[in-house]
């Protein structure tokens, strides 16, 4: 239900190609959309000009497959479902193989093409956070930002971070992602002027395991430019990052 | 450190009102001054617009004085300082009577004068939230914001939610405070388009003492579009929102 | 051990079908049934309308076979065993095929033939929440009330919500299932004029993996007619809800 | 704005005693005044049959003044203040001496006159949870409910339980409120045929202390009759009780 | 290692059949025997009457024939190795087929003849409880007592309890096995007279899972005479109670 | 209500000293007087050979006073009151000069003269646990023990313990208090044959403060004649030592 | 009971000024002094060339008293009495005027004179960490150690960590001391070559508050050479530090 | 990048054999070399004489490979990586068949060939403590010092530990590896003069499962020589270790 759909709709009454009744069956499930196992949220591409993002999890492949195509039948374009594991992945790529599956990022999606917003950098302290930094960087590329991920940048060796300084030192909005003690979120805010995310991974273990200790870190970080979020979330970390960027790209481009 | 203060710098190096030994001495202290308590970002002002925000929990009195005589020095012209108990307020003021003192938000601050910044709605879950959004208002005054309160909008009563509904509808960034279950973060950020910084309170008793409620309920968030930072921390959010807003009022008062 | 059962015994006495010895042997196991391995509470049809119900947990396919076959003999006529694995309950059902497995409460179980009870309300947060649902409406049917599912009218599209507010209105008793932050509760007991009962959900993930996020937002919720149960006890919530509604409807039909 | 308010108001506007003007000033607060620091729901004893009552932690005592008249001014009778210390009260008390204020329950309130509601068991498991008895008690008579107290019927001294197991036979709904291990609400619950709602309370030491393991006992209890609500809110177990004793006798009364 | 062991040396010695030479090599290994693996504690069935108790898990089937093999070889005549999978187990039978193994309570042992100790009641609150209780008691028989289970009398239908309340009067030493909320704990601990040892299982689901509810239950319990053991730890329970009543049936035996 | 209490007025009915009425009136309160406020256990120095303990904490001192004076009336002639503050015990000993406050243990009691049981060691951990030392030691003179401290044998000087290690070696029963890491406890049950109580005490800071490592050690203790009781419990621990002791030395005292 | 105690004692032994009589007197305390509420550790000098530090907390100011006068007796030179509030300081200075009080780490002590031992750098995160740096530094100088207390070094102004880089390059061993989210410990170890010892402080609020956020950090860090203490252990680090560094310079010392 | 590497750059440029061209080929990756997915640590055998150890969780095979391959063009000869699993393992070895893989302690290795630095004893509580152990000791090993294994030696069998006494007297510095109460390290602290790493396993069940509780008993331990590293982080205890003791061995060697 973006707007195509709705000029389109508009054009259609007035040339009376659409007839009353038509119309209301077309306009029967404004606000949302029931499908008995899920109320699908469908005007959010007005709103938010993007389609409803779906949270994969405790959702069966068949309900997946439901949702999606009924977005498609509403106009959309582009689709994004995250937490996918890869057997249910295979079962819906069979019926939509237009998706692209991201294993690293557990993620199934459709991206818009000519992706040109801004870049939001996102850092993270180790190798083993790079799942959690591909599903950020999809969301982001989902909602029309151009993700720059720098790996592996932790402040053990601190020059590791320090070489990339100059890349940060005009930037707006960052996403940092960091498992254990998480101390990169700090170091990193502090050298980024702008607003930065903080992802607290579940990367540890002992008293780390599950992204407690990243989590605690992060919310109580000197910084007083980092915003937290749940632990893993990478998708809400680029949400967030590409609401707060976003005003200005999306008037330049209208 | 501001501005005004290198530019004047400049000048008179140039009118030779400033020798080359004198003007060592006047850097010296960048990019912080030592002064032994503590070691003062003197180059904040640059980088962000305003001098360092003191944090005043475990500083004493005189440590206080001290930090904003040295700001003073150094051609600020605002100040705020965190967490200052009414006690230590007064000893302060005796000595820096330009100083205000907020005992609701235990901030002691001076702002600039002509204040016209974007408005940043601040909305509280009940009564008790009142001391935290103080502080958060006060902040984004000093960052020159326009903080707009609307105080005990908590669900239970969603009318009294519904009822300010159209003023959020254009809202860019949005910071909502509650304590308890905290459930008027989720449901605020529904109706906001932009950006909502969650802050938990430690409002509440039994299970949900000191915030622990709060917070797990807002870091737990259905809300794609609600960022988080620690217990009680008005002065983050609105740091966070003053950033995320920034960029454009700046360009244009620039 | 249900009413008819004492009523025809009762009658056989009367008409010496029923030795005493006979007699003895018969009310041998009042109040309770000793199975050896399980102490089963055989009066309370009698004292609360219908018979115990198992929790499979922990229990073997054989020794819930046994306990249903004394129910049986007991002249019990429904069952209710929650909790049982697909692979149980196989064991279970080729031993006693007129019981009904449903997959996603994991309940097996019999109702009796004609439900006509007071309808209760079930509203879940989201599509995860169903199994849960589906374990308090089978159990409210087993106990003679109507469920009706409201599913995933979760608050961040809170209109979802404000399309059934209507048919909340006059309700005396609903449950309110979610996970995550679980603001659905706060929000729904402030629609509703009657008794919420709220079972938070093990929905979710990072800092709200396992439901305590969700059980600690319904403990400090601030609507004052909401109740709480355990995480994930769909059967208790039911419990609960048939026994408040219940004395009115079991007075109209006895 | 109870009933009779709204009833006068008709009366009123049919004999031309209110003009429209007059009229659209009365109604301006519907569905709530806005008392600056506090939003009232003002419908409530249209809705619920009684005024809002008011939460006293964190309101000063000139803002719970202001409630009260205002509460007042719409007609309503009745009052409940509740967590209200000894010092806040006497300033209350001094400008409204028609209030009453029992400092054991903490709780400022003025009762409707004629209380003959049905009886609510409340069971207390020791000496110490009897202030927590008490804000239950006065809130069910505030509600128009009989409160019954069972003190200090622990389940330690079972024979002191077991005393008064024939006036709980017949209990539709009863309160259990009990710190430390909390096993009275258990065993209770067994013992009474209708609902019960446990009220964990911060009576302990050691790894007891707080009610953690009250509340925990209480929310794991074998009992499906058991809802649980916060640690010490005899409130809203007293409001639960109301609520859901309630249908029946409002019914009779009207 | 055990009474006769050093008896038959010292007569050995006596008769000159064992030289100085040999003698050394015989108590080499007091007061442990050094396994590499594992330093096994040799004196115990001097000190206590019994072969060190083996806890399997953590240690290979080939560690563990290794440590009965070397008690064999010290003349012990029991052994009990608790916490040993089924798999272990099988490959151990194979090459010491005279050890039993219980699969219930994954104890692998060998008790000594003729045990007719004191008896020791073992109540559990549910089916579930089971497995631990079957490791007391084998444990119990293992320490020369005589282990009596009441399963399934947990407080929610107290008549199943109070049956057994006369067997209870005399009691001693008792072991109170419970998994959720444990009131049976506190209520069993009541009618008994001796000391109660009480064992929190990990049997429960949301809140409770793990046995952390019962075990703050039992820790927490009103009753003087509960002492408390870790959860799940049968083992413990019977070990303690075994020395406990020890010392009167050891005196008459000796 | 102790056994010369029963047995006098035994007496007196047979001298007709006594009517059936005055009788009646006599036994009204079996088995427990209601206080109002309190439900007092009067038949416990039947079935347990001393009065009802008080816990003292939550009562006022009026309270207090009353159950004591209630005790007396029934002939009892010794009383234990626990968890006194200094300013209660000094209102109640004006009442009742005849009771001792240990400000140490916070107790207020009145021993039996000629105390000659079995003597219970009691080991502490540090200087810091000596308060709950004292509980425990007055309580197990109250019940007839003898207990002999050992204070500060923690375990970083081991030669502290190993010194008195011969005393302990025919120990049927003894206590351990120790608070931080409460090593101490894993160490002397090593060292003792018997059954040793574990009271983990509140002393320590950071990470340990309240007890919480010192509950964990003990409950997690790799001695298995280990039992753990509550956070600071001495009497508890002293309770159970009591009752473990007490079958052998009442037998030859009766 | 130091070294020179000791010689001289010999000396004395071999010039006859000591009898055996006496000499066993003397000697009878070895290896400690019980002063019945403590038990003095009176060798540690020998074996660790300091007396033993006393713990304040939970001592009373009488009880420091004799220790020290124990101490003084045994030929002792050095005390250091740690966690002393300044009540308890006054009355003992009142009677060893010779001690010396510092209010900020609330130590009492007396060092040793001509202390030259090797630097030891103390970071701190923070102005508030200001008081465990002092317990620290005070006591390696009583350890023989000479502290560096570099204050205010927290990560988010990177560069004044940076500033004293140099000073850290050729570091064996240092202390880091860090509250809130406590990043400053990961980032100087990485800059340190040496060991680094971690102290947690208490300095936060919120979800931080007690310093559990940043114990978490430390012991999750990323960096290999950081070893943990509990929160606010000055002392421990200190402790630590010196018998890390101590081996060298007492060896060139000796 | 040892030192031999940087030594026959030297010569190579000095001889002319390296252009200036290929020398900024050779350092571009100073000071870590960017594998895109990894930026590792290349100086660190200059820094700290050994290759960045490699922490296997959370990277695939083929990662580790290129890792390893790198190194080794830096001419190093020595590698490290841990928490390897099987699996993984193996394909590694295919490619790389100089590596040795311990499956205790789940490390691939290759150590340098003459070991013979100074002994560092390693104690553990436990035979399941043994796999913390082997880690410990392997890196021990890596980094030029001995390990010696002191297993089984928990303080339960006192006389276990007392046995090795002697060998600790002269240790400058230990580790300490122990799960469930963890009561060994402080006991073994006592008798080591030197400085002792404690290392918590998650050796346990119940309330100590996952090593929650040997951890707080290590942080709060009496023995000011302890240090405590993460759950299970044998690796980290060794090179602390080796740090701690480094200097000297170092020295005499180079």
């Amino acid at each position: 239900m973006n707007k195509d759909y709705w000029l389109s709709l508009f054009n259609q009454i007035k040339k009376e190609e659409v007839g009353s009744e038509q119309f209301l069956e077309m306009v029967r499930d404004y606000p949302y959309s029931d499908l008995a196992h899920t109320k699908l949220d469908t005007h959010r591409s007005l709103f938010r000009n993007h389609a409803e993002v779906i949270y994969g999890e405790g959702k069966s492949a068949r309900q997946i497959v439901d949702i999606v195509l009924h977005q498609k039948k509403l106009a959309e374009t582009s689709y994004l479902i995250t937490r996918v594991s890869r057997d249910k992945a295979e079962s819906i790529l069979e019926l939509m193989p237009e998706l692209i599956f991201d294993p690293d990022a557990a993620i199934l999606f459709k991206a818009k093409d000519n992706i040109n917003g801004p870049e939001v950098p996102i850092l993270t302290g180790g190798t083993a956070d790079y799942s959690v930094a591909k599903e950020a960087a999809i969301t982001l590329s989902y909602l029309g930002c151009t993700p720059k991920i720098y790996a592996d940048v932790g402040v053990f060796g601190l020059h590791r971070l320090l070489a990339i300084r100059e890349n940060l030192l005009r930037t707006r909005v960052a996403i940092v992602i960091a498992g254990m003690e998480a101390a990169l979120a700090s170091v990193a805010a502090g050298l980024i002027p702008g607003l930065v995310i903080g992802v607290p991974t579940s990367v540890g273990y002992g008293s780390g395991a599950g992204g407690k200790s990243a989590l605690l870190s992060m919310l109580n970080s000197c910084a007083p430019n980092l915003a937290v979020v749940n632990i893993d979330s990478g998708f809400k970390a680029a949400y967030l990052a590409a609401i707060a960027i976003g005003e200005k790209f999306n008037e330049t481009t209208s």
